[in-house]
């Protein structure tokens, strides 16, 4: 396999799987094996493992493995798999990048180190780091919100051209700074797939220029998106945009939660839905993630029910 | 005169007028005058007086009321106006905004209370407060970056339903929030404008809903956001985005100073370049701030040049 | 007078006074006088007019005026005046401060810019345009919870060297800082009187070096403080110690109010303190600030209780 | 032995052990041994392995090991050993901790989760899904600037109360806060020891009431510390301050490099600054953390000789 051909391209809708846990909070494989199949017959074009939405940070690297396993397995080859390798710092990260690579991640995407105070000289070296010891495409994570940083535009376009990451996933909320970006990217010549994290604002953001978008609510819904996405590629914006208008009322779920945590609310109102509809048995949270009351579950479906999702066919 | 009829509405391109300065730190009125008679033969739908980019804050209120004055006088009606009315508190902002309503803004737009501590019930009874005391439309200026805090959607939308706020300018940065916002208001039936200070994204602002951007670089050119508008309009995206990203370089003007503050940096680079195309006949800044050097004047130049903006005929 | 012998020293005790109010939200006049004559014979060193703990962002120029004529009566020259000028920029503070030092403010302190992006060399400048322009010892007041940015320990020593500043008044909650400030100033000859805001670490900041404390809660109670400081002036470090924990037992009054915003709960508590001590007669708070409920006011007013501070014989 | 006498007591001074590394990267043992046995020579309480100036942050666990088991040896039972694991979230932290307490750690300290968004109730179980499984006492590690929240004063007393922490180390820089902890914690009836990570406040946090200090600066010079502390157990803060002066000479070495991140200017400066000394071999830094250049280690040099620390016995 030739070093060209063995680059895997991540654009168009590319979900962040979430992680089905069982009562006992043990991964549920039977579930998570359900949602992948069902992920891949509404249309997505890759799957992003082992990310913020599949409560990543939560899990041992074996658990990790034991994930990444169950997803490579039940894709069977058909999109291609990135993985993230959420870690502290440079070596630990080549250390959980490997074992991921093992099991079948195509690419890695990671982001600046964490809980280290560094310089944009010493993140760039870690990023290089990284890419130089894992032998797998390398993808820039900015999730600033986690992060406590925020990955600079001329870094990451330099990056690019060095061939350090190929891309990168922009959970920001900077859709100034992400457009600057796709333009200094595109200037370069390209060299860095750029997709949103950002689920309600996706038309905008592909009129913008953006090549994919990894969307946490595509596990409730990833339809949608695939619609939105084919639309938008054909320069059919006002659709584009009324697909856009449609999914956002569904985004509500996660307004629905009060006074818990940001993982507790997100990720817990895309389980409760995804329970809610049959796509997985429990929404169980990761250990220590608290748990939505009955209310908020209640006015999840209720949201569901207004937009026709309530029943689904689950092969 | 009714109540209904009263209301001037401020959609579109609505530039936050630059303020010319002399040599001496004085007002230019001068090449305010002729600012104005520009934008508004570029074909601007308003005017939006004493903002951000035209360093209100470091004005007196009587300074602030000279330069309105010319503004107003030099509009000659054939626009509304609105006035930032930028203090710290109600008691202060109101006597600020009569001064100004007096010389003729017909709308004031204000921020949260800069300096204190307050939650967001004291902040609603904030703009309930100076509603209620200037007898004229009041907006809400969004800009976390100045005033560190951001206000919430449900607050703003509430406002606009008991009519106390008009509208908003939103150059909070987060378009996922606007974009909430958007869709909030919609549902509680457009009681708001809603408009966005941010100049790179505003193809992308439209297809999602906004009511009109306050592009600071529009000082520098205006045409090329009226021609976005208008092609957004019409629903010809593709003729948006395109402006859009011929606009995006025009952008990088605000770049090429480098170790100088946000302020120096951003309005800086307006009037340099402003100064360079003849529209006014100094570059100087407020009292203390920095002026650029003649390295990121030149640099300003070529992207002018770049883009065929050096020569301009001024009316 | 010489320039020299004019300028007032501000050390030891030196309370931010407390602005009271009637019910309808106007100066209570009465009040304000019966404050300060309480402070003086306790005996404080100094006034600090105007600061957050008056509540001066909420009120106009003119009732700044007002405020400060009642207090300069009232201390009828037995220790000198600080005035807070709050406000956005040089040109407006300078307007402020000319009223203000017109109406007997012996000395003028005020923060960095408000609302504006600037950096520290426009920062410098801005304390130097200000001290040029008003004819009065001039100090910094470094409040990040307020004004968003932190003053460098290099630039208020350079400032105090130059003599554009004459003090600093630190809210910083950076005692490390704090310490190297301490350092640094007694390395340059100690031209800054340096105070700490800081209620609840006296002993520890005069152990230190700190000149002097400016501490909110001395409006319920200025007698410990001074006790403290006089203790710790002759180096009786457990009487200091033990005095400060009396008072953070009192301090306590802050953390009863629930759900407040900082100015409602701080001041607040304060307020209704006094008025259960008799100090004040109503705890009515600025407008737009919200009121304490029954059930935060009966807890401090248990904790003065325990601490034999409900009685209180006014002259 | 019983469970009582099986809990260590970390209070006095307690350093952060700093990770000698070689000019390629890999740990120097030779001189770890060297700085343990000079560390204690010069009377420390305990020693605090693994922390942040122990840059723990870059090693795997398999190097994490390989370091304390270095200095397990060395110490050989002489003090008590506190270890940090640092890691995302308890699952992850358990697994490494498990590994240091195998190797001798007789408690493990650690922080908040890193990268998830947590509610203080979530923060709360973390800590106690931790301490149930570790099988040793754990301390809470404090330190905004690297976790980016705090950890709430009635939290940490009640996990305290629980028996679920046994002692905090605050590298918060909020005095004020850890000066209510301090008392919080005293009104508890003392449940935990507070440790301050403070090195140019010691004598003020001794007089507030700390248990004791893990100065990172010790790994320079611990002895004064030593000194220092003594005096304030005896309550002569005249000369608790007077070393605490000196020391904050010494502690200008971490002001003397310039441009470079966080992590090489405070480390960074204690490397160099033990190499220079003869403490340790090399001031090889953590891979991706940049060096000091030649002119800043010039600078800490002369510092270290204005002090007369130049030349040092090393036993």
């Amino acid at each position: 396999m030739s070093a060209a051909s063995s680059v895997p391209t991540f654009s168009g809708v590319i979900p962040p799987v979430v992680t089905p846990l069982l009562a006992d909070g043990s991964i549920d494989h039977a579930s998570l094996e359900r949602l992948v199949e069902r992920l891949l017959s509404e249309g997505v074009s890759g799957l992003f493992a082992l990310g913020s939405s599949g409560e990543t940070a939560y899990f041992t690297d074996d658990q990790r493995v034991e994930l990444l396993r169950t997803i490579v397995s039940a894709n069977a080859g058909r999109v291609p798999i990135i993985a993230g390798a959420i870690e502290l710092t440079a070596p630990r990260i080549v250390a959980t990048a490997r074992r991921l690579i093992d099991v079948g991640a195509q690419a890695i995407v990671t982001t600046a180190p964490l809980y280290t105070l560094n310089s944009a000289v010493e993140v760039a070296d870690h990023f290089r780091t990284i890419a130089a010891a894992i032998g797998a495409p390398l993808w820039a994570y900015d999730v600033p919100v986690r992060v406590h940083s925020k990955l600079g535009i001329e870094m990451l376009v330099q990056l690019g051209t060095e061939g350090v990451i190929h891309g990168v996933k922009d959970s920001s909320g900077d859709d100034v700074s992400f457009r600057r970006l796709i333009a200094a990217n595109a200037a370069a010549g390209h060299p860095l797939q750029l997709l949103t994290g950002h689920e309600v604002v996706v038309d905008a953001m592909a009129l913008a220029g953006a090549d994919g978008v990894v969307p946490g609510l595509a596990n409730v819904e990833a339809a949608g998106y695939v619609r939105l996405w084919d639309a938008a590629q054909k320069g059919d914006w006002e659709t584009a945009r009324t697909e856009q208008e449609r999914i956002n009322r569904l985004f509500d779920i996660v307004f629905q939660p009060k006074g818990l945590s940001g993982d507790a609310t997100g990720v817990g109102a895309f389980k409760a839905a995804m329970q809610a509809r049959g796509i997985i048995d429990h929404a169980t949270m990761a250990r220590t993630v608290q748990t939505l009351d009955p209310d908020a579950v209640g006015r999840i479906h209720g949201i569901l029910a207004d937009l026709d999702l309530l029943s689904v066919a689950v092969g």
